[in-house]
């Protein structure tokens, strides 16, 4: 019996959509450096080595030290310079490639106090407006590289673009258009001995343009979810990851049950479908015949280690306390992140994966 | 130099938190159990001891058993009993006194596979809908506390309500209204030798009458939150839980800075203000004579690590990269959660927690 929410990966369909992906890179002829921020286990980042990956990227210096701990050498921390990591930084330098964003000009001031030379990759800001400077500020991106020539021991690497705006659209053709935006503002950025790093799923999903580009940085595409399903990125089939929740109480009156699942296990990311409805995710279909989602079936609300699931009648009554409810998750990223380890679907074994 | 996001509280705070929330308790003549998630550390529960309470409540067995091995005695899991945890409960309650929720009938078939005596609470539900039995089913209430006394080798202990909807409200007002129809269902449940425990912290922070209660079970009053002051149950300055984030870019043009500080620190729970805008959490205000809020500044998005904060034109001209913000959060108990550990405000003195 289940004894609390165990993270489920579904190891022939992880390996399966590593092997599409580098498929794909590979006929593009661009190199490959996938997000392991999505997974975060050495394990998982051995099946891209089976497939001849040998660059990642990750989101934090300590991602980047479990990494380079389990024998990576050539890490991408796609996040922008820490100026208090700067010593940390250099510390991993001494073994292994070490790339870092600049996402504004005035870092360069806390890089010159780093021994080692890093790769520094200029972020660009196409339109995500999160993190990177606008790749409209043309004069900014002369002066700083300008700088980063003149004035630091680093290797000016290249530019960095996260296109985080195809998360925030709907469907295939929407994607492709932001993405097509992209690479023909990326088409200015293509300069002498320095390379264009783009990443996110998907764009990479919908897209088979990638011309500017010398290097695609998805990350999500090895689990995918229902956030990507939704986006269009993605099969229903293609989702790797579900977690098994223990079911603790049914309300058939109130056609809801609760399990032991909550923010601490799924995080509060929320989906809103097109006719309004917001929820936390999907509730796995139990007839494999019937497709993946049981229909009008959500993860209604959480709270820190409650989950209340919300059914019809007629689907809510096959549920009883002791049961184990399987729900497909908004965002994979977040619940790998709390994680401890993943559970193989078949197999049952753990999958080990870094400590939070 | 700040290198990641840390986790800060006040120990000063906490301890006047607790010490008014004891005297409240006390001055009304019921018995204290707070709820221990909102912190999971062994020493903050050590300054609850220095105020002569010793019960508390859990919202996992991982938090039982860390408490356990920590000395608490008298713990309340505050969960539906989970049928795969029964063998657990059971070495649990060989050395201590161990609580759990009924809440559905059909879980006393698990109990009765339990050695050693449970304090089982039934759980109401008075309005809230996640877990808990309906209060308007009197019936089944009597069948079950029939079923507990005749057939298992628990201790019927009482009732149980954690009132949740109190936080899907704003202002004292409707907080009280809520509070005093509970009140009025409660005196119903008034058994012989059995006792109520009520939980929630902002009911007890906005009323004074808990009549037909024998013991209170608020969690979240020690450090407070954003939540909490909009909701109406603290003062600005009872918050005793901020995150310095490192200011990692500063984006003068869009009004927005970029902070090392996102979803994995702040889970992804928003608030939404009177005027529909909707935010992850405030940002501390420098200069203590003007408040604790600066005006108009906002955790406005976040992903994965990072988080955009947004202020105005000449709030973030005094901001570089390098520099610390702090960020009040809206709900410290997830915060507290995903913390591998607190640092004391003014010591800067670790303050351990249990490991997640």
């Amino acid at each position: 019996m289940v004894k609390k929410p165990v993270i489920i990966i579904d190891e022939e369909k992880v390996r399966r959509n590593i092997l599409k992906m580098t498929e794909k890179v590979a006929a593009q002829n661009k190199e490959m450096r996938p997000h392991f921020k999505t997974h975060q286990s050495a394990e998982i980042a051995g099946w891209f080595k089976e497939q001849g990956v040998y660059r990642c990227a990750v989101s934090s210096f300590k991602m980047a030290e479990y990494f380079a701990d389990n024998g990576w050498q050539d890490i991408m921390i796609a996040f922008p310079i820490i100026p208090g990591l700067v010593k940390d930084y250099d510390k991993l330098a001494e073994n292994a490639i070490i790339g870092i964003f600049l996402s504004d000009p005035s870092a360069i001031f806390f890089l010159k106090q780093s021994n080692y030379p890093l790769n520094v990759y200029i972020e660009l800001d196409t339109g995500d407006h999160r993190s990177g400077i606008s790749a409209e500020k043309q004069d900014i991106i002369d002066k700083i590289i300008d700088e980063l020539k003149t004035t630091t021991r680093h290797n000016f690497a290249g530019f960095a673009i996260h296109n985080g705006e195809s998360y925030r659209t709907i469907g295939k053709e929407k994607i492709r258009e932001i993405h097509e935006r992209n690479m023909k503002i990326l088409e200015n950025f293509r300069y002498k001995d320095t390379m264009i790093s783009y990443g996110d799923t998907p764009s990479l999903m919908v897209s088979d343009d990638f011309k500017p580009v010398d290097e695609l940085r998805p990350g999500n595409f090895i689990f995918f979810d229902y956030m990507q399903y939704k986006l269009g990125s993605c099969n229903a089939g293609d989702i790797a990851m579900e977690v098994e929740c223990p079911v603790v109480a049914v309300y058939q009156d109130r056609k809801q049950l609760i399990i032991h699942g909550g923010a601490i296990h799924f995080s509060k990311e929320t989906i809103t479908e097109s006719d309004g409805k917001v929820h936390y995710g999907r509730i796995a279909e139990t007839v494999p015949e019937n497709g993946l989602f049981q229909e009008e079936s959500y993860l209604e609300s959480i709270s820190q280690e409650h989950g209340v699931v919300s059914m019809p009648k007629e689907k809510i009554r096959k549920y009883k306390v002791g049961d184990v409810i399987r729900i497909i998750p908004v965002h994979s990223c977040l619940v790998a992140e709390i994680a401890n380890e993943y559970t193989e679907k078949k197999s049952r074994r753990v999958i080990p994966k870094m400590k939070n």
